[in-house]
C-alpha cells in the first residue's frame, strides 16, 4: 500500500478524530478509495476500539433515487439509530464518475437530503472528520492526471498540523477581537461587514481534512457592498459562474452570474436565510495551490476568502449573538492573490494574498 | 446490467424479504457485487422502503482483526443499534479472493465472531435473506471460469420457487408425521435417527437464496450407527476430507478424516452439544447439478444428505422438544447418488438419489 495512505490514516485516526478504545467508530468511503478503508480499520484495530466499515455506492443511491416516488422519503429510523449510537466518524469523499448523480431530478435530491438532515444533525454533536481520497472522478475535474492529484491531496492532507494552527491562531488573535472586516478585490468586490462577538474557529484539520483556514459569521444585518465570487463553484454538478451579490443591511438586494444565474436565484429564494451570509472564511493552506472544483480543499487555499450564503455554523456565534438560520450553506469564494486587501477595523491586515505576519506583507 | 442481476433483485426484495414502503432494509454487498447492490436498491426504491447501503470490504475487516487484541473486542452498540432498528436485511456474499481472511489468526476470528454474536442474534428474527453474487473468487474455488459460475448461480437463484415449494412440499409429508429416519450409503454410511415431534421445514428460497432443502432436527439421543461424509467440506478455510463419524445413543463417540483429522477433533470438542447432530437436511434442488466447495449451493444438491453437529435450528425444534444448543453448527454432506437409500418408518422414500414422488424411482 502507499505510504502516504497510512499517512493519512494515523492523521484521520490520532489527530482529528482522537478515537480511543472505549469508542464505537462509523467509517465509511467509497469503494475507490478502499485502501483508505484498509488503513482507518488497521488503526483502529491497534487503539482497539470498535469499527463498522461500510463502503459507499453512488450508483446504488442514485438507482433508488431515481425509483423513488419523493414524497415518500422518510428519516430512517435504522440509521437514526445507528447515528445516535456512533461515538465518531471518518467519512471518506472519492469518485470514480463525479456526475454520478446527474441524472437524478434536483427536486429528487433536495428531498432526499432533507429527509435524512436528522442524521448528519445526529453527527453534528459527535467527533468526526470528512476528507478526500484522490480518486480518478475528483482528478478529471481537476484536470488532473491521477497520480499528479495524489500528489496534490497528500501535499494538503500530510502535514503538521500543530504547526498549522500555529500559523493560523495569528490570523484568529487579529479577528477574535475585531469589530468591522471590509474584504476588497479589484474594482468588482468592496464588502464590510461586522463580526462583533462572534467566534472565530482555527481549523487545523479536524473535521475537515485538509484543513486551513479559519472562519467566523457576520452579524447577519451588518453586511453592506458588492463581492463578486470570480472561483468556482459547483452546485449539485452545474457549475455557477461569475455570481455577484450585492447587500444592503445585510440582505441580497442584487445578484447576478455571467453562467446559471437562474440557479443562483433560485438558491437565494430557498428561504429567508439564503440571502444573508453566514460564513466568512480565510483561506490558509499554503499546500493547496490550485484550485480543483472542490470546496474542500479550494476554501482553504491561502490566497482566497470564502463567504457561505446561509446557516452559520454554530460554534462561531456564542450565546445571545444573532444566527443566521437557514437550509442553505453555500460556500463561495474571492481570488484575493492581485489587486485585494482584508481590513480590520481600520488597518490593513492581509494584501495581495499575503498575510502581516508573513514575510513580503506591504501594509 | 445483466438482465440476470434484475431478476435476482427481484426474486431477493419481492419473493424472499417480502419488502413493503415502511420497512427499514439494510443490504450488505460485497464491492465485487455492486451491480446486485444497485439493482436491489432500484426495487426498493420502487416499493418505497428506506435502505441502508453498505458495501462490506474484508479486506478492511482482516487489517482490524490483525491489528486487533482479541480481548479488546465487544458488541458494537452502534451496528447492535442498527440491528434491532432493521425490519428487513439482504446479505449478498462474493469475493475477489475467499483467502482474504488467510492471515487471521483462528483464535482472533472466534473471538470477533463470538463478540458479534449477538447481532446475528438481532436478527434472526427479522425478515432476512443470504445470497450469493458470482464473484471471481467463489467461481475459482469452484473450478468453473467467472462466465459459467454465473450460469451456475443465476440456474440455482433465478427460478420458479413457487414450484420448488410445491415439489419439496411432497418431502415435508413425508417427513413431518415419520417417527425413525435411515440413512444408508455404500457399506460406509448407515444411520438412524428418531425426528419424532421435530418440525420439518420446507426451504423454498427465503432466508437462503438458493434455497431448495427440506430440514428437521433429529431427537438429539436417538443418533446410531455411522456415516462417511464423501462430500467437500471447508471450515475457516481449510478442507476436511473424508470425516466420519459413529454415533452412540446419540453422541459421537468415534470420528476420523483423510485430511485436517485434528480440525474435526477441535470442533467435536468445542462444547456437549458439538458431539451431537443437531440438524438432517434433504437436498431437493435439481439446478445445483455440482460442488462448488459453497455451503450455500452444496447442500442443496439433488442427490444429498446433510447433518450438521451442533446447534439445532429453533425452527424445527418445537416447544417441548429436546433442542440440541451448541456453539457450533457444522452441516457435512453424503452423496446419496449411488448405493443409496432413505428410508422413513421402514419405507425407502428416496433411492440413488431418486425421490418416491419423482419419475424413475425404484422402491
Amino acid at each position: 500500500m502507499d505510504p502516504r495512505i497510512r499517512t493519512h490514516a494515523e492523521i484521520l485516526v490520532d489527530h482529528c478524530t482522537d478515537i480511543d478504545p472505549s469508542d464505537d467508530v462509523l467509517i465509511r468511503a467509497p469503494p475507490v478509495a478502499e485502501d483508505l478503508a484498509v488503513a482507518v480499520a488497521e488503526e483502529i484495530g491497534e487503539v482497539g476500539a470498535s469499527p463498522s466499515i461500510s463502503l459507499t455506492s453512488d450508483r446504488a443511491t442514485r438507482a433508488y433515487l431515481r425509483a423513488s416516488d419523493p414524497a415518500d422519503f422518510e428519516t430512517p429510523e435504522h440509521l437514526q439509530a445507528l447515528m445516535e449510537a456512533t461515538d465518531a466518524f471518518v467519512l471518506v469523499k472519492g469518485s470514480r464518475n463525479t456526475a454520478e448523480m446527474g441524472d437524478v431530478p434536483s427536486e429528487t435530491l433536495a428531498a432526499y437530503q432533507q429527509s435524512r438532515q436528522p442524521l448528519q444533525e445526529a453527527r453534528m454533536g459527535k467527533r468526526w472528520v470528512g476528507t478526500q481520497f484522490p480518486a480518478p472522478g475528483e482528478a478529471q475535474k481537476a484536470e488532473m492526471s491521477t497520480e499528479e492529484y495524489e500528489e496534490f491531496v497528500y501535499d494538503a492532507v500530510n502535514r503538521d498540523w500543530d504547526a498549522q494552527r500555529d500559523h493560523q491562531q495569528q490570523m484568529v488573535e487579529i479577528f477574535d477581537p475585531a469589530d468591522e472586516v471590509r474584504v476588497v478585490s479589484g474594482d468588482t468586490t468592496d464588502l464590510t461587514m461586522s463580526v462583533e462577538g462572534m467566534k472565530t474557529v482555527n481549523d487545523y484539520g479536524e473535521k475537515n481534512l485538509p484543513g486551513g483556514e479559519v472562519f467566523t459569521a457576520p452579524v447577519p444585518d451588518s453586511v453592506e457592498g458588492e463581492v463578486l465570487f470570480d472561483k468556482p463553484l459547483l452546485r449539485h454538478g452545474r457549475e455557477i459562474q461569475d455570481a455577484s451579490l450585492r447587500f444592503e443591511e445585510g440582505e441580497v438586494v442584487d445578484h447576478d452570474a455571467s453562467k446559471n444565474a437562474d440557479l443562483l436565484a433560485s438558491i437565494l429564494d430557498t428561504d429567508e436565510g439564503a440571502r444573508r451570509l453566514g460564513e466568512l472564511g480565510i483561506g490558509m493552506n499554503r499546500d493547496i495551490d490550485r484550485f480543483t472544483y472542490n470546496m474542500l480543499f479550494d476554501e482553504k487555499m491561502g490566497d482566497t476568502v470564502h463567504m457561505a450564503i446561509g446557516k452559520a455554523i454554530e460554534e462561531t456565534v456564542p450565546e445571545g449573538r444573532p444566527l443566521n438560520e437557514s437550509a442553505v450553506h453555500l460556500d463561495m469564494i474571492v481570488d484575493m492573490s492581485e489587486d485585494s486587501y482584508i481590513e480590520v477595523d481600520g488597518e490593513v491586515v492581509q494584501r495581495d494574498g499575503t498575510f502581516r505576519f508573513e514575510d513580503g506583507f506591504e501594509g
